[in-house]
């Protein structure tokens, strides 16, 4: 019964052992700098200060007696001992629990040293390091980089920078796995349609089989564009595969290329319509997903903790006002948080733990992840110095895919 | 009070600082490559996957809509997630969670990806490496390595390699510790009589205090042959020593060299009688011990998981068919499984565990230990080219003992 | 509402990067050798072995029949296994578990290998290392060096040398913290009022906002002296500071330097007082604070483990006999033991852990953590050619302080 190692006909797995080819993505394993980043719901910062790490780098963040948020370097300059383990013992300032090192908020100036009177004479000399730090979308935000910062607002989705009123629902979660992996998983076409057909989400929805796909670049964000949907296929010698069941019902409408579509949506919110979005996914630098339904858009931030550890933070935005924003957050809270923000994101995440790439060996629909890369590669688009590249990708071709070629056709 | 470091006469604690005496040996951290590992029960694999590494390998092992069990390397070419997670889609093959890259079990190639349509480019084109899979004793096994495999068949023990019907029960459980120490302390005589004498396993069974004994080489297999025995000892100074006890017995009759006695026995199995084994106790590559009882024979396979880990492969063959074969399951099940294979056999565990060797000092029981890592030394009885050398042990004489000269004495 | 990453005025959070300018002390991450550590109470030390890490160390402890403790190197010379895992099968011996190799606990010989018989050659050939053993204040201590070992008697605190009868009280427990940092923490004026204002020990007791301290040397003892002492500050622009509170009492008289006070006592103990101690706090090597209260002396011995675990060793000595002793034991074990060596201790704990110094960046107060560290750079003084160097500290003046200059101050 014994067999050989090889397949029959001794194919190697040949593909990519790392990724040399984007070396700024293969730098940034804790990280891009120079962005802003969402690390905790508005709600949760107060003034009991709390400690949160992006690009890994550790800030505590308080807010002062006016309301206003504030960011310094969660390390006290005197033994180290963090600055988020401390109390905020005069209005505007934070004291270290050890020796009450006092620090302005603002200026992260040490302002006083309770243990050493009113005139301890290292007062006014040292300061902490201080981040910038805004707030949107129901979100604290703070910068992480070495270079003015430009304003959140720009950074932004188009569609919520000058936004009619709107709901937010979402789940802030920290998880093992790389944020680059995060990013390449969310984007994917590839995936969805297998791994999350036992998701509860998806029960009473079918998904297709396969498709094809193109990406397309508009501005700062590449969307993935659905050429070919195919419900059922035949694959030869081995059977016929779908995702329908008698149960399932299939979109009752198409919605062009556009909007997501979950299967049971009539009708189309008119705000999310009149974005006139190339494709329902899209994705943009450090690591933003947008996917557009046809009543709310859903936002998938990967906030690179350190290396191998993300924040996930999922956002749901309906754009509802009155009573209709009340019934969004009855049924948000009521299952949409626990099933799509939950089991449906929690299967992306058991993949993402699982995964080991590189070595890697790419595929078709993995044409997504390729211009994602490249993307990460052109730099930052805030930058002042920023240039297009001329030969920026437009629109991809399906010669463009990989796996076509014998070798990774990348 | 205080003393001096050393003792009085200023002895030094000269032993080996490391293995390199034996460079093969020191070398197979994480196991011996080119032999057959058995890694589950033969009930415990289905159709659906199940993982296991062996010799630092990840394998997935999954049977076929036939039964005839397979052997793929546990990673998706495509991310490296583990195949074990994933499903059977179609009959005889593997369908990785992610992305639906679906394997032929038989030659590990890709032949389809469900998520990429019949059409899909990469079919064909590339495979997983396979690995040789048989079947015996109950138990699944795999072949690590890179010749061409010899029969399993041929590396059984020679009295399972035609044997009458049998009964077989066991234990298979992952362990912490080297798989080099779980041999060497298998073979060794010197500790069962003082570290199992609390074993629940020997409370009404005495055991000596200590023994003499000498290896001898036939075939593939080692030998430990007891030419002393002593029930009692008096050290001089210290005071009498003896494990007997009251309410333990000692063995009713002498049953020679060839087989072990638990104190009970008062029939010889007539098969195991007839192989007319030189000792009860024996060892042969790549790690198997087999202790021959009056009743059954007992073996223990230690199969390298990766360095420092090991799966600890007991089983209990006994010959016999019908009734009597349901008795032996009765009585195995009953206590036989929890008493030696579960308290005893930890024991050994435990002081594998505890083991922390290199550094050693070797003593006169330890000839065993020194035949086995020669053993190795010598190579693969199953490569085409070995030659068993000129030199090798026939039979170790007393003077060749370790502990009786100054130095190592090996 | 984005801001710069420095504070207005830019200032740097210059200070020290590592302890390069205290060699001794940086290299003494596993403890300070040739001295003696307290490492069990002598309660706990008995014919059943025990096991400690002391300086890396692995040791263990046991009592003959005659009630003598002794301490062997706790790793059997055969293979390695921990000899405090054994049995005392002779008197005056210990037996490892495995292979039943028996070693004399005064000189470490081997003298028996019960599995080998008693015409073992190895017997009397090897010794494992022993250590220098010896009993004080209610505990057992074994000598770490190379180095003949200076009577234990030398290394107590003066007053505990030949002391009037006394009663012990004490916790013993290990911690994960560099020793060095418990060292500096315990000796530390600054932190106590700050950090100890919340735990249940002081609850009735104020304790003061700030002080000003010197340090000064007595034999090979370091003094923490207060200069002045400040219950309440106004810090300007910021507000007012105090521990009082309406229900926590002030010292009913002042002691002078000598006594601790910890706000109740109404007498001073007699032999206490007799010490002429120059100030209630005070350090030595190789890790001893001593704080002297009214009423009993406190002790705390650092005694290092291995890198970054320390075994704390808080004694607790008062010098009284018959029925006040024992009160004293009925008022340490219900509410002493609690309050004092557990929930103000653990304070110090979870800080020592928090810390992550260096980098530092030291103030006023932290004149005597620089003056522990110069004692530590002037070497052993048990050692026979020790010689106190010409510019040993006397005494520090103020302007001694770190902080006070815009670099470290020190």
């Amino acid at each position: 019964m014994a067999r050989r190692r090889r397949g029959g006909a001794a194919k190697k797995a040949t593909g990519r052992a790392d990724w040399s080819s984007w070396p700024a993505y293969e730098a940034a394993a804790s990280g891009l700098r120079n962005y802003w980043y969402p690390v905790y719901w508005s709600a949760e910062v107060g003034r009991k200060p709390v400690g949160v790490t992006v690009c890994g780098e550790k800030i505590m963040l308080q807010r002062d007696q006016h309301g206003v948020a504030h960011a310094l370097h969660d390390r006290c300059l005197h033994r180290g001992v963090p600055l988020s383990m401390g109390v905020e013992e005069f209005p505007g300032t934070v004291t270290c629990p050890y020796h009450a090192w006092t620090y302005d908020l603002s200026t992260g100036e040490l302002v006083a040293v309770i243990t050493d009177g009113p005139d301890s004479p290292i007062c006014g000399k040292v300061a902490v390091e201080t981040y910038p730090v805004d707030e949107a979308v129901g979100l604290v935000w703070v910068f992480i980089g070495d270079r003015e910062p430009h304003p959140l607002h720009e950074q932004l989705p188009e569609e919520l920078q000058n936004p009619p009123p709107y709901a937010v629902g979402g789940r802030v979660e920290d998880r093992d796995g790389d944020w680059r992996l995060f990013a390449e998983n969310g984007f994917d076409e590839g995936h969805a349609k297998y791994l999350h057909r036992t998701s509860y989400w998806r029960i009473f929805k079918t998904m297709p089989t396969w498709n094809i796909v193109h990406i397309e670049r508009h501005g700062r964000w590449i969307y993935r564009i659905e050429d070919e949907r195919h419900w059922e296929a035949e694959f030869p010698g081995l059977g016929t595969w779908s995702n329908a069941r008698p149960w399932k019902i299939k979109p009752r409408q198409h919605q062009g290329k556009m909007l997501g579509n979950t299967g049971g949506a009539k009708r189309n919110d008119p705000y999310i319509l009149s974005q006139d979005l190339p494709g329902f996914a899209s994705l943009s630098l450090p690591g933003v997903l947008r996917i557009a339904y046809p009543q709310f858009i859903h936002y998938e931030f990967y906030v690179p903790i350190e290396k191998g550890r993300t924040k996930y933070v999922g956002v749901m935005v309906q754009f509802k006002t009155g009573l209709a924003k009340a019934v969004f957050y009855a049924k948000y809270l009521g299952g949409i948080r626990w099933l799509f923000h939950g089991n449906f994101s929690a299967q992306d995440g058991w993949m993402v733990e699982a995964t080991d790439a590189p070595p890697e060996r790419l595929y078709r629909p993995d044409i997504s992840l390729l211009e994602w890369r490249r993307l990460v590669e052109e730099g930052n688009p805030f930058d002042d110095d920023y240039v297009m590249p001329e030969d920026a990708l437009t629109s991809s071709k399906a010669s463009d895919a990989p796996g076509s070629a014998d070798g990774d056709g990348a």
